[in-house]
């Protein structure tokens, strides 16, 4: 692992390393704030996954969370959306391969080599943090925005007792039902349907639940709700007597903006969780 | 006066304008941030002036203050620092032309055409306000990063009456000592130093003072230091009896996870003045 740079923010340190990652055999980058508590010990870790086009750098300079994250002793760590390099393949869509991970492995050429962002959040990531920085891997929490909050979603369900609490921010709600998800389940992961359920975090959500509290929130005026689908997954949790909450928020939009907005909530959200 | 883009952002809107600039000769760009509380009648105003290479698109993304603003009911004004367009000059280095206006009005050429920043700021920008939104014009207040403090600290001292509290985040405080400022005064405004101490902020502090509170805030780990002289800063502040506060911040670097670490501060600073 390697260390591209450390800034003090809030009293503690945003930095951002380099490592070579097994799961998508390529160099990756991430981002890790680590709060001025991580100076007297390990602290709990708040994921924060972007969504299409971002890398680990958006969410760190854009989404004002450390400052709160600070105040309540949690590191956040933001990782990139899919591989990176020059043999990585590519498409000319913002919404497939590079920027366009989605959080899966992928099965199909010519994504499998490097596309396995599942794997790379899930164990990849994990030991590289757990070797490396003081953090206390059994309090984790999960969020994220858009193409991100669909994988933080996917995750917390898929990987019962990783997470103690998941959070969205306009989450791709429902992709096996939606262009931001049919086209990109397909090319990673196959044509056969049956395999994209575990990859929807409204199926996930009707199928198993979160064992846990879930927190989302999603701008009535978004420009992308027919491609997000919320109601599918809102629908869901009410179904499934979901611990959680669901927030439409009057005005909002898919931006930082939005995403900036809520994010005092969100972290006060998570600290309950992890220093319950 | 046309509308780039409004987002709702902590309650209020987030708006991204542009209009023909008179002093600059050219079409120009500003952020604008509402509070909610605008929609009941004016509110005061904070002039944020950014730095070197910056637009008006900077803090408005990276500084973390609009959720600041919104609790205290202050709007937040973000101008761009140069004058733009395919006819106006430029010149290779970063910190000369485009994005390196220094808030001065440029008599020399090729400059002078354009170059007319402190008018820009202190007549242009505030009339279009004045003009087009729910503001208290009665009640401002400046502050800034690096050039921008320059530019907050010099047109806060150089219009007596105007601005109610200034503050500066790692502000170039003596440019008249320094290559971020001999250069460009020199460029700008002609190579008779005698009409150059207008242009630096220890040297009005010195002279003038300010007729108001004063909170600057530098990072002991800038990696600007020797350009930005904040010494010759605290000196004159100290030396003059001013109302003020001078921070050095153990471990801060010149970035905007410096700013926004400090940003609460600031707008609480300013809000004190602004609702006395």
């Amino acid at each position: 692992m390697q260390t591209v740079s450390e800034n003090k923010c809030f009293g503690g340190v945003q930095g951002v390393y380099t490592h070579a990652s097994t799961a998508c055999s390529c160099d990756m980058t991430f981002g890790l704030f680590l709060p001025p508590q991580a100076a007297d010990g390990p602290v709990p870790v708040l994921w924060y996954l972007s969504g299409l086009t971002c890398t680990h750098e958006n969410a760190m300079t854009k989404a004002g969370a450390q400052g709160w994250a600070a105040e309540a002793g949690i590191a956040l760590v933001f990782p990139d959306t899919s591989p990176r390099g020059d043999d990585v393949a590519d498409d000319e869509a913002y919404d497939l391969g590079k920027g366009a991970g989605f959080y899966v492995n992928a099965t199909e050429a010519p994504w499998a080599p490097h596309f396995n962002m599942w794997d790379y959040v899930a164990d990849d990531l994990p030991a590289v943090l757990a070797a490396n920085f003081p953090l206390d891997m059994s309090r984790q929490a999960i969020t994220g925005h858009s193409m991100g909050g669909h994988g933080a979603l996917t995750l917390a369900m898929g990987l019962p007792g990783r997470f103690r609490s998941v959070s969205a921010f306009a989450p791709i709600a429902n992709p096996t039902g939606s262009d931001w998800g049919r086209v990109q389940l397909a090319a990673y992961i196959g044509d056969d349907e049956r395999t994209w359920g575990a990859h929807d975090a409204s199926k996930l959500m009707a199928q198993h639940g979160f064992d846990g509290p879930v927190l989302v929130d999603q701008g009535t005026d978004d420009q992308f709700l027919n491609l997000l689908r919320p109601e599918t997954l809102s629908q869901a949790m009410a179904a499934k007597r979901q611990d959680g909450t669901f927030r439409m928020q009057k005005g909002y939009d898919h931006s930082y903006y939005f995403v900036s907005t809520f994010m005092p909530d969100h972290i006060a959200f998570h600290a309950e969780a992890l220093f319950a």
